[in-house]
């Protein structure tokens, strides 16, 4: 006999799966059983599809009757763009239901479980908690903030280089590096980068798995809309929109490049909190910042992130000259750097990826 | 009954408590061992007195006879100081001799086995032979190759910085990684840094640990002498050698700091290679560079260290103008970086430590 733990684990990987095809909705998972035996299992495969329970009850059939259901978050209770399903499950006869996480939305938290409540089934929360909210981190935060979560992406040697003193850069980090960014970039909704990097780099921006995976949106910030239509993110492979200050030239931008969306921001410069309330409006809920330097600075000066995807390659480069990964001006004193807190360190093939949170003082 | 393994952990526990109060001499444990029970142990304490299994046999008294001893490094046969230990448990008639690694001197390997040997001992080699290399790592390095191990040690933020654009560096790291460094100088015949680092912190270079320590050889590169005889280096709490050019004028430096050692090169500038040829005669068998900049980036071009010890401090300080941890002219292109292999990564205290070796293309 499997324990709770165990059922939810096996809804909590459904869910997994679906890590970066959901958005702007929640990665969920759902399983339906009875007396030790699986009936049913769905996941919810993409936003305007059905929820996982649906799927779920739908498998079990006339056996979802005295059944249980795990779900991976708390069964909605509104009338969106499917009927709610907390509802679905009194109407099913589920008897108990067991919830990892309640709905990240304070207007909205508990009222799933208090339809269920009220229909006399029996409601368990919590379970494999700390595991559900790590695979919804984006849409959470998006929920509790307003804020796309923002990642700080960057690839550098030891010593903290980007590039040499003449620009070169080709390659800091592995092959197997290089694809753990890919799959990063698969889980965010959109990619931001400066025109330094669309300049010096000409890089694509898309996703490029053996596997396949998704396109984030493409987000490139030049202040007087300067940069040439042959760059390669203006390709039609993936969205891509660009932001730039009021004294640009839109009309002109968009006749070299119709189908890139413009962002002209009221000010002069790019303001980068107006900004991030703009993607919350585009429901944009993650972000991922690779950079380069300057932008990187920007982000940091403004305490604009959540967390630090940092690519360490084994190299010493050397040279007070060469690039550096984080750019700008420096603080006057050392006292002023902005404190992050190491989270996890990982070896991927023979580079460090280090995952740091932002530290918020108390 | 303990094992073979056991009771040489117990030996290599010996030894590796008495790192970096042995040097020139290697780290010994020994331990006798007779139907099960432990009769004596022994470890060598400091260069010039008795070896470790002078002790063990000693403290065995008597039963030495017919007993087993287990030592982390081959016995010597050669007439030093001491008398050779293989005699030594020849005469005591040990019966059995566990040994954990051979000497490294290629000239001497295997000569204390076979005077073992031919008095009919039985002897067993290679028992934990990986934990007995690593514990004498610096002395093995010097005995096979007669230079130095060299370790470059570094404190920086996670974006390379090891100070403001205003030379403010206090502190990147925190109290628990500072602590460890006491604990590696401790381990370090000799420290080397560059006048630079005297000028702008003004170190003290002693090992500092509350339980104490032994202080390395102060090494400062200062090519044309030019250091004021106030900074805390030139103290007298630990010997200091200063290494400088041809051109400088030892005399006048020898007047106003006549216990500092002056090393003056035939060369104007100091050359990296004759500096490890001599301290090599000088029997400085480790050496733990701590920097700046411009040292650490001479000691990587011309390729001379074993070992990199990087302590990257939760902080991203931003700058372009900042000071890098690795200074001087960068390389034209990224593939022309020194290429190193990370060994181990372990949190101390808020910061990350990384052990990474030179990797030696073949």
């Amino acid at each position: 006999m499997r324990t709770n733990e165990e059922w939810m684990d096996l809804a909590l990987n459904l869910a997994e799966a679906t890590i970066g095809q959901t958005s702007p909705n929640p990665s969920v998972g759902a399983v339906v059983v009875k007396n030790g035996e699986l009936l049913g299992v769905g996941t919810h495969i993409r936003a305007g599809g059905p929820h996982a329970e649906v799927h779920a009850i739908a498998q079990a059939g006339d056996e979802a009757e005295g059944a249980d259901i795990y779900v991976t978050l708390e069964p909605c209770a509104h009338y969106g763009k499917t009927p709610p399903c907390a509802e679905l499950i009194v109407e099913k006869r589920i008897k108990r239901v067991f919830i990892a996480c309640l709905d990240p939305n304070p207007k909205v938290a508990g009222k799933g479980v208090a339809i269920l409540k009220s229909a006399g089934i029996e409601v368990e929360t919590g379970i494999q908690e700390e595991r559900a909210l790590k695979i919804n981190e984006h849409f959470f935060h998006f929920m509790l903030t307003n804020r796309p979560f923002i990642t700080l992406k960057a690839a550098m040697t030891l010593d903290g280089k980007t590039a040499t003193s003449t620009g070169d850069s080709k390659w800091i980090t592995s092959a197997e590096a290089r694809n753990d960014v890919h799959k990063e970039r698969h889980r965010h909704d959109a990619i931001l980068v400066g025109r330094n990097t669309v300049e010096y780099d000409n890089p694509n921006l898309t996703t490029r798995l053996p596997q396949g995976g998704k396109n984030p949106v493409r987000i490139i910030l030049d202040t007087n809309l300067s940069l040439q239509s042959h760059y390669a993110v203006f390709n039609n492979e993936a969205p891509t929109w660009v932001v730039c200050g009021k004294n640009a030239d839109k009309e002109l931008f968009n006749k070299t490049c119709p189908h890139v969306k413009v962002l002209q921001m009221i000010t002069k410069n790019i303001v980068l909190s107006d900004l991030m309330e703009w993607l919350a409006e585009e429901n944009i809920q993650s972000l991922y910042v690779e950079g380069g330097g300057t932008i990187h600075q920007a982000f940091i000066k403004e305490k604009i992130f959540d967390e630090c995807h940092w690519y360490i390659a084994p190299k010493l480069l050397g040279g007070q000259d060469a690039r550096s990964v984080v750019g700008g001006k420096s603080p006057l004193l050392m006292k002023d750097a902005e404190n992050i807190e190491f989270s996890t360190f990982k070896q991927i093939g023979p580079d460090l990826k280090i995952i740091a949170t932002r530290r918020v003082e108390p």
